[in-house]
């Protein structure tokens, strides 16, 4: 694991050390998305009538709302996930079926040659009797 | 869209009104997240030295950090989406491939087949002459 960090992370203009696993970097964009919903909310007449305990609880909530949007992405992800793996399986399927059927359609054919291979090799023999019949006729 | 709702939420032991478009089963749900996340808290003794500024930036920090771990979710299993999506694609290709193939079989197939019939012909008509000939002789 990560060593334990004390990082300085600058939250609605006040300056917290956090202590933790996570690296500056994770925690600085943590911060900045907190400051950025602070921003917005800042610009908003009726957030400046609440008192900070209001405006806290707004702004869990609000992160909270975030989270359980994403969440919600999770789930309809992971369901695309679920179909294409359906598909994969389903064309896997086909293509073990193809690929038998190729493999017996290829027997077939060397099983076709074969067979005329031994009538060609006949139709030969009969030519060449025929042909010394009519020699011995003649 | 939905119509405009006024929801009470109970967080923190305090009861809220909330106005939005969001249903009152989801915002339930936001409430009962972050009351179980400050449960959470005031079992740990460090948390009850703080005053109710760090708190609330503590409980930011704590639901902002749920939402950028579900966000890294996301970029995996849509990562996980696009490996599916182009194994698809392959599968499909070779499924084309393959579908050829047998096609072109089935087609030899056809054309060995009607060679073989020719030549079935042929060899009977051999045989036809050939038996004739000897009935001459005889």
């Amino acid at each position: 694991m990560n060593k334990m960090n004390n990082i300085e992370v600058i939250i609605n203009n006040k300056k917290y050390t956090l202590r933790g696993y996570e690296s500056e970097e994770y925690l600085q964009k943590v911060a900045s998305y907190i400051n950025n919903k602070n921003s917005e909310f800042k610009k908003q007449d009726f957030y400046k009538m609440l008192d900070s305990e209001m405006k806290s609880i707004l702004m869990e909530i609000n992160i909270a709302d975030d989270y359980f949007k994403v969440r919600e992405q999770v789930r309809e992800i992971e369901q695309e996930n679920e179909e294409k793996a359906k598909e994969i399986f389903d064309l896997k399927h086909e293509l073990v079926s193809l690929t038998t059927k190729l493999s017996e359609a290829e027997k077939t054919i060397a099983a076709l040659k074969e067979e005329l291979n031994e009538n060609q090799k006949k139709i030969i023999r009969l030519e060449t009797e025929l042909g010394s019949n009519k020699n011995t006729k003649g």
